[in-house]
Formats: structure tokens, C-alpha cells, sequence
């Protein structure tokens, strides 16, 4: 389920979704398709909300629309006589074995690839500097491994430098390169490809989007979302039993959304059992006649008990404020993410000390159910959605297509330029329906002690 | 994931997408809501895909578009004042419950309803000459209830008199009816809606579509669905350890799918290791040079082992033709189904015999996991689908639309005419982009015997 | 939890628990053990109960107990000079592969074994007209493995002729086989051990009991056992869902049983859903005053619905009454198993036919999940077992014993003379514990129209 | 799988099993049974060992044995005629619904007990000033419930006064007492049992152990143990996938076990993945050239990813050193627990600062399961030792038994006296089978830094 974004009403102005190629020696597709090859000129709107399409019209701009995946008839090389690289970076997510699989059984069944190269430890692997060989990837070596949770590749945070990585595309003669990661990892994609463009190489960079928050702008769904939000309400239904088996028991699930609380907020949907789901969009305040632990109080005077979600980006201006004092800005970690107060442990701590100071003996259940779930295999409906994945890349690389990312909009695979993807991270909208059910399932007030949204 | 429509090219008809309406007294809602009511103009296109905008708009027809889900600002009555019914029809399907507890807690935190029904036993509870009488549902009855598979208030299969059963909603004094069922139920909830349009009632009649096969026209993902398909998975992998088990093992699964294969086109895309899938929209032989059994041979041949998936509706034509024969027409269940041959059952044995005639012994193992897939509880996707669903249900019956079913639709929920929603089923399209890729995915032949695709 | 045995009172005549031995070199093992080898002398008694202790006493016989497995301090050959062979056969049990995988970790790494081969596809892998090469087995091999469910080398049904297959251990050099199997593997094993007396050999042949039914005597609870249960409880969970799911609905589970009722007795305890428990040590009738039609139509006149487990060997005499009577005894498999006549299938027509007789409609939703039982990985409790399983039977080979399984009594691994093991079935005692408890759990009568128990 | 005992040589003491009893009107027994009454004198030996049974002959002692439980022939008074109790304390533990569910489907329907009243979160429910009523519980009441974790009553830690609870006990006219919890709860009902002598009322009172940390003394296997091992163990995978999704990655897993390691211990056995496995039975050291610190460097040599399984319990002279130091004697909860430091959190801290220290950056993935684990519905092994536990103590107290608790040992429910359960903890043997098992499965040394074992 999608927020309904129609009334965020986005500013007008033109949206350039073009993707960039690379040049093309213009290759007739080995890929056999019974059913023809994808039009380059097809299209798919961003929005089929018909007051969207007229905004845009009324402005005397075409509606924005992506370009649609699929195979081409045309090439830019042959690829039976090139070697692909595939990378995988950041953090693990369900699905980046589905994907690296897909992407190998498209390559060497579907395109005849001879030689596919898995880089080890994401970009770390990839610089001339590293230890690590890469992988030979074959149908054989990626066999069953889609029914494990992790990455065969292994992963690492944090940018390499760009120009010793394309030395090292170019000296193993990697003509295409295909990053699965988030946020980081497609700017290092972004930076890789202007690098390769400098020295007027043909070779296709291909974002897979890997984000568990599901917060990758223009991406519907992203890849692991759907195992997450499953694995989360386990951990919610485990903070409710614990909730209900004493006298003013709170269970507290964190989960996981640094920026955007997607999982936080689709998980206390599909739960049913969550009195207060606490994101990074919305600000909230403990203390005070409409903050958490007065409405906190009155829930466990009328059911006595509850259970809170907190995503682990939510309430940072209170999680870490000291840091933020002493810093100006907050520290960071290897890929640049700034590092994060624990709101899970803060709310735990000054949770129970401000009933303790009411004289009211609460007890407090806390469950960080992160890695668990970031570690688990793909459910069927991730896995679908991971060979989709990997079956686009494919095709959009050897279509010449560069610096662009696979989306999926709208029921359709698409084309992303990077450049947008990476622009802004996608956020819960407050006046959209996503927050709007939230805030209807758990009866939590509109806001908590941070002003009215 | 769903299927490519592009190309499957409907023929360019004007598409009556209108939903009729009770006659209303323009009550304002007492639904609070922050961020406004939905506006009655408010439109969702069928097709984001611009060149089918672009060739509804060349014949000179807007664009056909649904009349958009969500709270209006006024009502046909006053929500207080009546009574509202729910009914669950024909065979289980994962998340039911979830669908009459979202209901309930609409109907009574968001609304003020003060008094739900809940028939027993699908349509024959609602007959004045059932001896079940209706149960009352309060939030405190629904608590819980989303935890557990099946319906609370029980099912049936088959029509019953629309005559009587509005005498009985009359009686009971039920002002909005909220059926929940396939295809079937659908055509009976038109019939009661015609009776009650007949009597001239204000009654609005709201169907919530239920179909575990995904076959509902005009619905991108029905309920239950993707909790079925992650468990016809688990019943894939056991034919795969089962196969892989023994030399020339062939494990073999039945799923749902009378008319439509898209459990099990998908759940082959999901699991990877499903080798031929069978599904109703291609027909295929067993002999010849093309048939299935030679295209298995031929693959055991190689790898020793085999994976068949097939949908119940598949291969009719070879189950059961003596039957077919005899009568003209197949025999029907109570719901109006034909009853069908068991192509299990028939695949098992006939696949047994044929490889015996060859003098090969090869060990067929078959599951059928239909009742175990059925049973379960919602998982989240869908716990959270059906929340929506129920909540929709109730905006739309208190704004006086009848006669149709909320739909989901490009990311939205959606009101659809009931009359277009029982017209046909939707099927999997065998040149769109779901049948393409479980062709790649397995590396079946495109038909198998049965003339080329 | 076991059946109670005391009850059952066995007769009082000696037992013969002793293990044979094979010629021995008395080489001092290499395998390292902080707290010392286990003493030649250990023995586990076959009953706590201190009445049946005092029994045998009153008898002037010693009170029987099993040789305690373990460690010895001498070997009967230096394990670093032999090849060792692994085969599985029969049906697939969860824990096949956590089995092969101790016995080769065991062997590696506690003791030094060069060399290890695992035959392909049971009995028939080893004659040597296969042709399928063994696998050489090494911890790099089985990494991993048990966590899927099956078995890595594959399995048949059937034995093989033993001097053939001694002639190819001979051919191979193997000095030690490991077996496992159930019932017919480990008579096969019995019958291999025989001719490799004959000739005079020390190569040492134990038996590692596979029987997802927990059937082969004394051995408490065989590995795979738990995980069919649990995964059974979930079927039953699921036809009781179905079951409640309309007016007079009957689930029905057919569970693993050839000639014992375990599985079907304990997950009817574990479940607490089940109104009638069918086994095979329990005849019972339709029809009659008390036979199971009755007893049912009077739980549906109560309750509206219910839940029958039934193990696949229950019933029999009803199942496949023409067959018993043409040919005065069934038919077999390849493994000697008496094929049986599908006690489900059977009840299902059966039963509906007899209601339909008494003119009421019933709807009967019958499971069949005995293949994705059997290959699922094995659970906790399992693997565990598994492992203690693998490297008390490695420790028994270069002990020298042979011509027995590793077992597992009273808390603690045993060994068990073939003999013992394959003498006679271990069923469901009906004055035992167990037994009484399902009667109590379902409310079923003791008998069913066959005559008082 | 069970600690080998029998080297751990107890001392040569006579050990009293003696039951207590309250005076009995010797009425016969309304419950039927098929198979007789369990007499009396029934006795479990305590070891099946016989080298144990013959050192207790050689001292001229009888080998000590359990009093066998089960339904007696006459009961210490008429159960129709009397309201009995049920209180579930401490943390929670996966089955405790189905004790509470088997004790009153028992008394219901077995033995014809009108009044059952569950006290309301633990013993603090039972004094006279709680403001919480008794809930009323029925066959009804229970349905269902042992589908879910938890415990339908509630819990609280800590004791009460003897005294007041008694009152309240003759006040509600309570006439037998089951109590559900651990060693805090079986030392309050000791003391409440003290008090009813004290008064001369012939008010049983039962314990029905709970530990889910399997430490109670004379339980071979407490209910909830194996569900808890086996989620422990999916725990561990996940730290498994964490640790190899990145170089030089540890996975770190905090299991329960305040005094005892059979959590940890077993875990490691099912998993598999298991490099260093801590328990508190084991010290250990980070620093020195046998410490925690230099064995996992050397690991991560070798393999690049290490899995470390720490129970709570564990390395607290590490963990809490300051606490220790300054108050002489730890901190204490409600149930007079001390509270330990949190070995997980230290662990995470001090290992990432040893790496650091040594210029090596490692990636600590830190997983803390343990109210995941508490809060699950029991498996089908626990769930059917739940029934039996249930079944046998609400025997046991109408057989007038008192002050004890319903054991499980050598396969037998058993009848063991409070005071010996209470007397101290079962801990992992370090010379025993299970520990020995524990360090050849993960090959971590035997000592870690604290001296040889």
C-alpha cells in the first residue's frame, strides 16, 4: 500500500527523467523474446491520479513519465564478449541474494555473458588496493543461494575512491558494472559513472536499489521491504504478549528507518496491536500535557498496557541531544550516514524514569528486532520482485543505458536517472493516507507535545 | 509484480466506470479526519501507461479512470441510526478476519454504528429461514480475530433467493450490507442490489472481493493472495528436496487457480525451482514430439530430477474428458463452479504410466497443499491490504455508492461498478510480461504440444 | 513424552543386548577427550520403573540394559589408514543431512579420517553396476548442508544383493559403513553384516535408525521425529480452520503411520483440536452404534464441527478390503513395505457417502502433508539428536562394534544389536500412557465399533 | 538431549523423595480411566546408569527413585465440592497457557471441579488488597488461548506474604493451589504451603515448574525449553548471515540463562554456526594469551567472521565489576534476583576496543533476543509436555499430594518435593556429555584465559 501522494501536491516544475547511454555500436539482441522487444519510447506516468495529470497539463508541461524496462532489440556491445561486475554495499537487506542471482542466470542464459566478476566487500573490493579477488560468477556458483538471507559477495560501507576503481574496471576489463545498495552506494555509482564519462568509456553503471526503509525516492517498493514488515509485527505481536503479562507492561519494538518510518508505519498497520508509532517525520516531546508519557498514562489507565513502536531515526533531537550541543553536527559512520542516538534505549530509560518519578511502577519490555530481520531471505513476494530486478539491470545495461537506476512505478519496471534518485529520500507524508490510517489504527493523538501537524 | 497489460491492446471501448448511488440525505460525516474528505471527482487512470492514454485519447475517449476510494464530507444518512450487516462467502481465503475487524472497527471508532451484524454461514444465514442467528459485533468480539486464519462468522457456497433476503434485512432493520466474497458472491450481492433498487431501498449494497486466485477483474492484488503464494512456495520447495531425494524424482504440486494461473506463475517466480507450469490459459498435451512428457524426459535426461506446478484449472481437457463427454457440460458445486477433474490426481498417474511405458522408473511425489494455503492467517502485505479494504468499504457505503467494490488499482483503492467486476475473470496474459518471464524462469518450451503461443 | 511401557508388562525372558565386535588391532585413538573414554562396562538400563527392575530380579535375571555409546580409548584400526562409507535409504526424514554431516565432521576432524565417501541414491549406489560414482565427502562438502531438508546423496527404496555390494567395499577399500535407514535398511545392513563375517572382514556396519514414524524399537525418539509433529500440528491447525469454516464441517488429516500411530498420537496431544484420532493399532467401523459415523454425526450435533487425524496405516482392513481378499496378502514396494490401501481418500468418500445417506450435507476438507513433512530441515531438538546420533555411531565403528545402531534411551545414546532393532515394530501401547491421554484429549470413545479396548 | 550425569559423581548421601501429604477423606475418584489407578508405590529410579544404581547398593543405600505420578484410585476429598486456584509468576515462557488450559480442562471435565479462579498477575493477585478480581475460568474461557505466548492471567515477580495470601485463599473458599513459575515461585509456595500446615487446612498446593532456562533441579526438560531453542537457534543463523555479510564481521548473541547454560549450550549443538560459546558456568577472560580476545583473532584469521553465543548469566565478574566491588553484594529485582550486568552490551563494547586497540576494525553485529523467544506459543514438544504437567499435578493434588512439584524424568512424570527442587540449580557438568559436545562442535578452547577445566 501506497501513500496517496496527491495531496502532497509537488511544486510544478519539469522533471527531467532522461537516462543516459553510452555509446552504442548498435548490436543486434541475442536475448529470444516471443513477444517482441520494449518500444524506447515508452512511457509510464508518474501518477494515474487524474488531478496530477491536469496540474501538469494546465501548466503546459507533458506529465512526467518514466522510461519502461524491458530488452531491446538494439545493444550497445555484444555481450557475449564482454565481462560484467556486480557489487554489493552497505547495510544486508532480504533479497540481495535474489538479486545477484537473477542478475547471473539473465547474464549468461539470457545474453550469453562468458564472465561475470563479483566483487568481494563492496566498493572496498573493487579498488585496485584489495586482497580480495573477486568472484567467478556462473549459473552453478549462484545455485540456492537465493534461499539464504546476506549477500554471497559480502558488503562493506563507505565510498572508494572512483578513479582507482574504474583503473580497476578497465584493467580487468569489466565493461559493465552493476551496484546493488542504497542511497551511498547510488551516489558512488553517480560518481563512477562521471568518472567513466571523463574517460569516455562505454561502460553501462547500473543501480540496483537496496533500501529495507523503502525510503529510495521513485521506487514504489523496494526489494526487502515486504520480509521486513512481516518479521516486524513478529517482533510487535512478541511486545504485545510481553505488554499484556504483567500490570502496566509496555512493550517497545525499535525498528529499523533512519529517515523515513515505512517500515515503523506499514508494520503498525498490518499489526493491529500498536498504541503509538513513533517516526523520524514526526517530532514529539516526553513531557508536557500532550507528550508521550502523559498519553502513555492515560492508555495504560484504560487498558493497562501498550505497545510502542519507535522507528530508530524518530525523536533524535531527543535521543542525542548532548552530542548535537557539542558537535554542531552529529558524528559519522564509514558511508557518511550520521550516526544515530538510540532512541530505543532512551525511551526505555526515560520512559521508566518518568513514571518512576509519578510513583507508578511500569515495566518496560524493549525489543531491537534489526538484525534479525535484515539477515532473513526473501519472502516469495521480495523474490519476484528481486528477479524483476535483476532480469531490468540486464536489460537496461546492455541497452546502453548508464547511470540510472531499476525502479518499479505504477506496476511497471522502470528506468530511474540517478541523479533523481538520489536528489532527495522518500519520506511517510503527514497528510497522506499512509499516516492518516496510522493515526486512525493506533487512536494516538495527531501529535505528541510537538505542535499540532 | 504484475502482469505488462500493455500489450494484450483491449479494444478501444468506451469503459463505464460510474457508480451508482442510494438516494442520500446529505448528513455531514462525523468521520474526523486532519486532512480533509475525499472529493467525488477525484479519478485513478486504468492505465499509466502513456501509450494506452494516448490511444484512448486518439479515438477521441477520455481516458477511463476509477472514481477514487476514500471519506466523503457527506452522508446518506445518519451512521448512528442504523444497522449494518456482514456476510463472508464461498471457500476460505487468508485475511477474512482481518477484512470483518477493519470493518467493525471503521463501522464503530470512525463512524459511531452502533449496532453490526455479522450473518452466519455465508447468503444461508441470511435467508429469514436460517436457523443461525446473526452475530453482534463489537470491537471487543473482533479483537484478536485477525490473528487466526478462516472467517468468524463462517461461509457457505451457492445463491440464495435475493427476495427473501432482502424480507430479512428489512426485517432486521439493515440499512448498508457488506458482502465479502469471489466471484460468485459478487453476482449475488448485483442480484440483491437490483431487489433492493427494485423495493426503491436505501440500502447501499458493498461488495469487498475475495478471490485467493487473484482473478478478479479490475483488482491489482486481491487479499490472501500473497500469504498464498509465500506458502505455495514452502509446498515448491518440499516437491524440490522430495525430487532431488531420488534418482528421476519428480515432485509434483497442485495449486489454486481454476481459471487463472497467477498463483502459480508466480510462486514458479518466486521460488526458482520449478522446472514446467501448468496453468489454465495454455492448454498442453502429454504425447508427442512437443508433449510434456517428452519435454520431461528430456530434462531429466539432464538433471535427474523435476519440478511441475499445476494450477487446478490446467489441462481440464486431458482430466477429465470423459466427463466432458458424457454431459455436454461439467457438473457444478453449490456456488455455480464447475466442478473440476482432478489434474493432480490425473498428472500423477497418467505421467507414472507413460514413463513406465518407456521403461523408466521415475518416482512422482505430489502435494497438494490447497487447504493448508487457504487457512492461514494474513501475513502482513495482506493484513495491511485488508485493513484498507475495510475501511474503504465503509467510506464508500456511507457515502451512498452501492452496487460496486472497493478495488486497488495503480497504488490506490478504488470503487469499481460490480457490473464490470463479474463481466469476465482476469486471466494471465500469455504475451505480457508474467507469462514471458516464467517461460525464461523455467525454460519450458512456449507450449507443450498444444500448438505454438 | 513416551508412552508409559509399564503397563504393558513384557515377558519375562532374558534379552540379548550384546554387541558384536569385529576383529581389532587395540590402536589408541586419536580422539581427543578432556574428561576421559568411556568405559567398555557402562550399561543404561532398559527400564527406570523400579517394579519392573524387581521383576526381573524375582526372575534371578539380571535387569537388561543397553551398552552406554561413547568414546573408547581403543581403536580396532588406526583411522587415518581407512576409507569409510556413508549411505541413506528409504523415504526422506528430517535430518538426513545433519546426520551425514556429524558422522563426516566426526570422522574428519575427531578422528582423521582421509577419506570419506557418501554413495549415491541408498543400497543401490552401492552394488557395483551403479552408475553413479560415490561423493567424497569433506567438511567443505557438507557445510551448510543441514539446513535443507532431504538428503545430499540421495536415496532409493529396495535392497541390493550383499555380495555384490561387499564386493564393492572391497573394491573401494572401505573399511567402516554407516547406514541410515529404517527398518528395511537396517535389515539390509543386518544382511551385509553377515556376509562381511562370512568373508572374514573387519569392516564394521552400523545402523543409524531413520523412522519418521518412531517406530524401530528401542530407540525413544528418532530424529525427525519433533519437526513431523510440529509440522503436523500445523495441518491439523489448518483443517480445524476449515472445519469451523462452514456448517458441519469435518477436517481430516492423514498423517505418517505405516504400522504405528505416533505421529498422529502425539501431535493430537500437541494440537488439542482433534475430536477423533484413528491409528493402527486401533481397528474401528463406520457404521454401527458405535462406529465412527455415529460417534461423528454426534460431535457435529454438538459442536457443528470437527477434526479427524488418521495415520495412514490406520483402518486398513476397511481401506483396501478386495485387495486383502484377492490375493490373501498385499501388494509391496520395492523397500518389502505391504502397500496400503489411502485410509484418507477413503474416509473422505466414505464419510460423505454415509452422511449424504442420513441426508445431511456435510463438507469434509481432507490434508494430505506427509511430503512436506518429511522434507523439511530438521528442527532444534532434531539437529541435536542428529549430531549426537552421527558421532556416537562414528565412535561405535572404530570401537569395533558392529552389527548394531546407535540408540538413545533414558537420556542416553545406547547401542543396540540390528537384531533387537529389527525383531518387531514399536507401536502405540493402548493400556500405555500415551494412549490414554489422546483419549482423554479428543473425547473419542475407546473403541469404534470394533470391540471394547 | 540430557547432560551424561554420571560422571559428575554426586556424593553418596541418602536423598529424601518423600511426598507430602494433607489429610485425607479418602473419597473415591470420579475420574475414569480404562487402564487402572497408579499405585502408590510406584518409584522412577534417578539414574538408569547402572554403575550409579550399584555404587547406591554398594553404600547400602536404596537407589533413590521419584514417586510416580499419575491418577489415584482415592482422593483427599470430594473435588466437586470445591473451588480451586491457579497463579502464574515470573517471566514468561512459551506454554504457560497450555498449563493453565490443561489444568482446567482437567479439573472440568476429568474430575467434575465446578469453580476454578485464576488469580490475576501472580502472587501479587492473590493477596487480599489486590484491587484485582480472580478471573472465573471454564472450558470455555481456555479455548484457544494455548495458540498464543504468554499467560492469559498475567504475571508478576517477587513474593508476598504467606499469611495474607492464605487468608485469602479460606476466604474465597480456595481449596487447592496450583502454582506456575520458576525457583522464586516454588519457594513462595513452600511458603505458603508452611503456613496452610501451620493452620491445619487441607489445602494442597502444586507447582508446576517453569524455567525456560531448564535449571530447575530434577526436571530433565521444563516446558517452553525446546520452542526457546529452537528460535535461539534462528537467532544465531541470523548472526551467522551478519557476521559473513562483511570481512572480519562477529555475530553476537545474548541468550537467557541467569545460572545455567543449557540455552546457550544446546543452541549451539542444533546451530551449528557456533565458534565460542559463553555460559556463566564457565569463567572467561578477554585479555591474555588464552583469552576470549586472542582465540578470536586467531578465528578470524582463519575465517574472516566468527559467532559468539553468550547467556546472560555469563562472564558477570566481567560485566559488573564496579557494581560488585562497590556494594559488596549485587542489586536484587522483585523476585530477589540479582540483576545482572548486561554481559552482551559489555561484550559488544570491550571486544570492538580490544579490536581496536589491536588496529583492527571489526564489524559487531549484537543480537538480544530473549523477548522474542519468552513471548512464543509453545512447539508441539512443549505443548504436549505442557498437557501432561497440567494433567498429572491436578492428580496429584486430589491424590492430597502437597508441597511438591510435577517433575518429567527418564520419560515418567514424576512427583518431586519442593524442598529439593528449591535446594539449588541444575547447572551444564563441565565434565559431562553436553559441554564436552558443546566444545567439539565449536572448537573454542576449553578454558578461556580462566585456568584449565
Amino acid at each position: 500500500m501506497q501513500v496517496l501522494p496527491a495531496t502532497a501536491a509537488p511544486a510544478i516544475a519539469p522533471l527531467d527523467l532522461t537516462i543516459s547511454r553510452v555509446a552504442s555500436r548498435g548490436v543486434p539482441s541475442p536475448y529470444q523474446t516471443r513477444v517482441g522487444y520494449v518500444d524506447d519510447g515508452r512511457r509510464i506516468l508518474l501518477s494515474a491520479d487524474t488531478a496530477e495529470v491536469a496540474r501538469w497539463a494546465s501548466a503546459g508541461i507533458a506529465p512526467p513519465a518514466f522510461e519502461l524496462a524491458g530488452p531491446r532489440s538494439l545493444l550497445f556491445t555484444d555481450p557475449r564478449e564482454i565481462t560484467c561486475g556486480i557489487v554489493t554495499c552497505g547495510g544486508l537487506c532480504p533479497g540481495l541474494n535474489n538479486v545477484i542471482r537473477s542478475l547471473v542466470l539473465t547474464m549468461s542464459y539470457g545474453y550469453g555473458v562468458g564472465r561475470v566478476l563479483g566483487f568481494r566487500f563492496g566498493y572496498s573490493g573493487m579498488t585496485p588496493s584489495s586482497d580480495t579477488e573477486p568472484l567467478l560468477l556462473t549459473p552453478e556458483t549462484v545455485e540456492g543461494i537465493h534461499k539464504h538471507g546476506g549477500t554471497l559477495l559480502g558488503s562493506s560501507r563507505g565510498p572508494q575512491d572512483a578513479g582507482a576503481m574504474v583503473d580497476n574496471l578497465v584493467a580487468r576489463g569489466v565493461g559493465v558494472l552493476f551496484a546493488i545498495g542504497g542511497d551511498g552506494t547510488l551516489r558512488g555509482a553517480s560518481l563512477l559513472q562521471e568518472e567513466i564519462a571523463r574517460r569516455n568509456l562505454p561502460i553501462p553503471v547500473i543501480g540496483i536499489p537496496k533500501t529495507i526503509d523503502n525510503d529510495i525516492n521513485w521506487v514504489e517498493r523496494s526489494f526487502g521491504f515486504t520480509t521486513a514488515v512481516d518479521e516486524a509485527v513478529r517482533a510487535i505481536a512478541a511486545a504485545h504478549v510481553e505488554a499484556r503479562g504483567v500490570r502496566d507492561g509496555i512493550g517497545l519494538v525499535k525498528l529499523m528507518g533512519r529517515h523515513s518510518g515505512f517500515i515503523a508505519a506499514h508494520a503498525t498497520l498490518a499489526s493491529g496491536e500498536v498504541n503509538f508509532c513513533l517516526i523520524p517525520e514526526v517530532p514529539f516531546r516526553l513531557e508536557g500535557e500532550r507528550g508521550l508519557l502523559k498519553a502513555l498514562e492515560e492508555r495504560l489507565d484504560r487498558r493497562n498496557h501498550a505497545v510502542i513502536v519507535v522507528a530508530e531515526g524518530a525523536g533524535q533531537e531527543l535521543a542525542s541531544p548532548s552530542e548535537a550541543a557539542s558537535s554542531g553536527k552529529g558524528a559519522k559512520d564509514a558511508s557518511g550516514n550520521v550516526k544515530l542516538g538510540d532512541v530505543g534505549v532512551y525511551l526505555r530509560e526515560s520512559l521508566d524514569a518518568g513514571f518512576q518519578k509519578m510513583g507508578r511502577a511500569v515495566t518496560i519490555k524493549y525489543i531491537d528486532p534489526s538484525y534479525m530481520i535484515r539477515s532473513l531471505p526473501a519472502d516469495a513476494f521480495d523474490a519476484e520482485l528481486c528477479l524483476g530486478l535483476g532480469q531490468h539491470a540486464v536489460h537496461a545495461a546492455f541497452a546502453g543505458r548508464t547511470s540510472m537506476m531499476v525502479g518499479y512505478w505504477n506496476g511497471y519496471f522502470t528506468h530511474v536517472p540517478l541523479s533523481l534518485a538520489i536528489e532527495k529520500r522518500r519520506q511517510v507524508g503527514l497528510t497522506g493516507a499512509l499516516w492518516q490510517r496510522v493515526l486512525v489504527s493506533t487512536g494516538q493523538p495527531g501529535d505528541l507535545g510537538a505542535g499540532p501537524l
